[in-house]
């Protein structure tokens, strides 16, 4: 009971709250795929930059294998669909969403302070790792919001998740 | 020292990790300031938005703040500065990096997980406040990113903190 007490003092943010911002983020982003004309999803971009469809896949194909990386360090799962369509977007969009939410809980604890090489590339405790996957989502989408806005097109709010 | 060991196999971000999440974050917001011209830092945008200047400024006016309100909930800081100049821009962000790292450590571990209405309005658990202040500024940090590329100025690199 003692050791209960002083885990609920310490903790500045638990798993499941991690995996509620990641998630509530994931949210939005959803929001801002559909909030984009088909056409302009795939062909449109400012300044030489991706389209936003290309931001997004980028998004998928961290976090599809990232998720099962963070469980047991293998970071080859691979996506292999290549969505046409923003209706095929959203699909993957929700399949990587069920995926995440499944394999989340599998994460042994100790993972969030395990240093190791995501990817076999970026070196990092895992707890970085995760918030760098949900940072660059941020990221990305906020380059969205700007393509959005230079179409006319009011994004969702951003502090709605 | 069976507690702590429990602390240590729970953690998965630390106060001070969380601390470094939100600096290493200031830190590339930094040089993204300074990779902006000076007139396009005050002048420019794109589809009706703000400028970059305005975007930084209501960064820094949530900061200030904000890391006041998470140690004792007085959310009433004023930031009293209005920079119009990329010098006096950079100079109040160094003042605030400096007030940040002096205050942080002042806020006690529970506030965390605490609900509050952070500036008297965000109700939300304290931890979620925090991840907010840090979202808020990588979104706009990214479309900072837009007016940079639109002005054929290459960004800072992201994963750089």
């Amino acid at each position: 009971m003692e050791n209960i007490v002083v885990k609920n003092q310490e903790v500045v943010i638990s798993v499941n709250q991690l995996l509620g911002q990641w998630q509530g983020h994931r949210r939005l982003t959803r929001r801002v795929i559909e909030a984009f004309p088909e056409d302009k999803l795939f062909n449109y971009s400012i300044g030489g930059m991706r389209t936003f469809s290309a931001l997004v896949m980028e998004m998928i194909e961290i976090a599809y294998p990232g998720v099962q990386g963070l469980i047991d360090g293998n970071w080859k799962d691979e996506v292999k669909e290549q969505p046409k369509t923003k209706e095929e977007l959203l699909h993957l969009w929700d399949v990587l969403t069920e995926r995440i939410d499944r394999l989340w809980p599998l994460i042994p604890i100790e993972r969030f302070q395990t240093v190791e090489a995501a990817f076999g590339m970026y070196e990092d405790a895992l707890y970085s790792t995760v918030l760098y996957f949900i940072d660059n989502e941020i990221h990305h989408r906020g380059q969205g919001y700007v393509y959005l806005r230079s179409l006319g097109i009011e994004p969702p709010a951003f502090y709605e998740r």
